[in-house]
């Protein structure tokens, strides 16, 4: 039989994957992406993006049936390194033994997953095709290329996965019904970078996600395999420390030397970096629905663009992949039940994981600054590892947890929180959390509120 | 001294009333309407918008030296007359004896305030320029003409009073670390109308706001000076009883007949004017900043479209207008203060509306149908006759109360709130709320709370 055809608007990894997932579903897919193909020129200009990947990203491409070929070109990280302002270094794991999230390259797994979906005879993959507009009506979308021709593309079905500046989302303010927000975040950010040593190794401990966090502001590296090192600060955008405030040379070394006096012998050029580079604001998009006329979709970070915070952005977009793949199996590729199915199972996640992402930035910036807040993870670690049945922390249920919905971690967190605060205002907490009772307290509540849920 | 010059875009009701405030402060003003002026063409082809009008709104017109002319042509309206489903009819009052909100014809507060600003030699208006671009840099306004014509207008300030709409607004999406959403409810609405008797008398009660509440749906009444009722259907856009769902003749006759009966024998062709009326959407706009570069500013509607479900969307533009007046004053005219002063007073005021607002749907269309709801009004209008230093309700706050921002109402009504879930659970408070055992308990909790505050 003859199956529809698809335009995918986004060449990115999410764009790719869904490529992939439909043209093995076996329709025929233009993936067509504004830049150059990043295989032929160098687009990323030295710079390496990377990401985490974690359990859910991973699941999510087996699913779709693309072996974990990434996992080889992945760094796993098992634990947060966190420097403190005096440069001592402490190790805060992100789960039990053997989890880990995955520091990869974002350019490795775009160009892994373009590789595959050249191989696919159903896909046809066009660089340098930029959305200039669609109707969303006939389904016509019209791209500039490279050589500033106008090309009108028509298709039975039309995604766009073109990231959190989605330009199909733009367009699509001007629909009757469409809900949207985009809410920026107080801080930006820039990147800058650790070298490697002269014979290639890392200047830093490799397997962990290094964070130096300052409360208002912090400083994150993550490894790449080369040896080197990209660090991402995120400051406020404005206020009494921000990029707005910090403009002179020696106000800059100042707030890097009392900040980071320990990064600052591995960093290179900082200084110069942070007044040569413009700080990239970062929000949120939450929109609604995520599709039209059942016949153009919203996916990834187009449909749900979130902070950086909790490593999901990725994870979440492969994640709507691997829904979408199962429910054209599952209405046997009825796009009339498939659109509102994926839309409604997808968006109470897609909102979970923002609200997620975005309470996570104090829980990092924060964490070796709160005492209590070091010693309720403590307390919850020997929890779950006694009733591992009756508390997974939401930290694990989001990252290693694939099989518990982000809108079911959110839920059984804020539940969590309330059952804590009661424990940490238990009087003399500070001193007698490793006694017996405060377990035994934790368990009768846990009971009372997991007992028949969790 | 030569004082600035201003663009105002919208010439509604809140930008006729920014542009004599600002006129009488010595700028000069360009004050711009898409439409044709509604003194010269009957542009509301027939239709009388009404829109209620509180103390809020008074006081702010009061505040900017406005006297109340509007008051002769508004109705008092001091209680909601609700009709159930049998046809009964039951009043509950909007507060305390004397209390009223006014039903103001949209069209005539517009043109009393044009009339008072034609009288202003610092403003001249100009209508059928409707706004196409804005340079936010240089404030180049560009306006499109009757003729098709374009005109660029230079000023030092330009603000956009151009509605829920707002081309202001949308224009400045594309800048920088701008937030905004725009939230569609479930429900939209179509005007409905009742005409006055042969004698032109009403042929429902004149001082009351009618509401045929139906738990989902609903059907409300507001007076017209000439014996006529302005009705608005509020109804969801889909779903099981919804504007999609109904689109046979009959069973749009079958809905009005079973559920609006009474109201059956007054109302003009109810099921013609559903078959040829488009429903309109409800939504709510949330932005910040509400100015750019210090120079462009969004007022009223344009910075927080909200749900009519409160009746306070004028009466909040007024009171922008009313909050800048006075800042223009406590600032001496320097616009790099005055700006986020307005926007840091009346953002989180703007948001509370809009919430409160929001909210407010399910009070209106449930009002006669929970029991528990009408004692627990019951229970807080006699506690608050009372005790009124203790406990003014959220209503009164909101419509009665000027001088309680509409920030704090909504705080202290989520803290009243949680006391009186707590009455509500007495047990047998049914029978017993009438004791005065529930009285002391409610003065206890009230103090426990408002005590020091409220």
């Amino acid at each position: 039989m003859t199956r529809a055809t698809f335009t995918v608007v986004g060449g990115g990894p999410v764009g790719t994957l869904l490529a992939i997932s439909l043209a093995r579903h076996g329709y025929k897919v233009g993936l067509y992406e504004g830049r150059p193909d990043s295989r032929k020129t160098s687009i990323y200009q030295g710079k390496s993006i990377n990401i985490a990947l974690s359990d859910r990203g991973w699941t999510s491409l087996e699913k779709i049936g693309i072996s974990a070929d990434a996992k080889k070109e992945a760094i796993p990280m098992s634990h947060r390194a966190i420097h403190s302002v005096d440069g001592n270094l402490s190790s805060l794991p992100y789960g039990q033994e053997g989890d880990a999230i995955w520091s990869v390259s974002r350019g490795g797994i775009n160009e892994l997953l373009l590789d595959i979906a050249d191989d696919e005879p159903n896909i046809t993959t066009h660089f340098q095709h930029r959305l200039v507009d669609i109707d969303f009506e006939s389904r016509a979308s019209t791209f500039r290329l490279g050589n500033d021709d106008e090309l009108v593309v028509e298709s039975d079905f039309v995604f766009g996965a073109d990231g959190a500046h989605s330009k199909v989302r733009r367009l699509a303010h001007s629909l009757p019904r469409f809900s949207y927000s985009q809410t920026y975040m107080p801080q930006s950010y820039i990147e800058l970078h650790i070298p490697a040593n002269a014979d290639g190794s890392h200047k830093l401990e490799i397997n962990a996600l290094h964070i130096w966090p300052r409360k208002d502001f912090m400083l994150i590296a993550l490894p790449n395999l080369d040896g080197t090192f990209t660090c991402t600060l995120f400051l406020n955008y404005s206020g009494e420390t921000s990029f707005e405030s910090l403009q002179e040379r020696s106000a800059i070394e100042a707030f890097f030397k009392a900040n980071f006096k320990d990064a600052m012998q591995y960093l290179e050029d900082p200084v110069e970096t942070f007044i040569e580079r413009t700080a990239a604001p970062l929000f949120l998009v939450h929109v609604f629905p995520w599709s039209f006329h059942r016949t153009v979709g919203l996916i990834g970070d187009a449909a749900h663009a979130i902070v950086p915070f909790y490593g999901q952005g990725m994870n979440c977009g492969f994640e709507d992949c691997a829904e979408l793949d199962a429910l054209i199996s599952e209405h046997d590729h009825d796009w009339d039940k498939i659109f509102p199915a994926y839309e409604n199972a997808r968006k109470p996640n897609g909102d979970a994981i923002a609200e997620l992402s975005k309470r996570n930035f104090i829980e990092m910036s924060d964490l070796s600054g709160d005492k209590r807040f070091q010693l309720r993870k403590k307390i919850e670690a020997k929890f779950s590892q006694q009733f591992p049945d009756l508390w997974t922390p939401l930290y694990s249920m989001v990252t290693f947890s694939p099989e518990v919905p982000y809108s079911e971690a959110l839920r059984v967190g804020d539940e969590q929180n309330t059952v804590m605060e009661k424990i940490m205002a238990l009087p003399n907490i500070e001193n007698d959390w490793d006694e017996q009772r405060v377990m035994d307290r934790l368990f009768s509540l846990a009971s009372e509120t997991f007992g028949d849920k969790q």
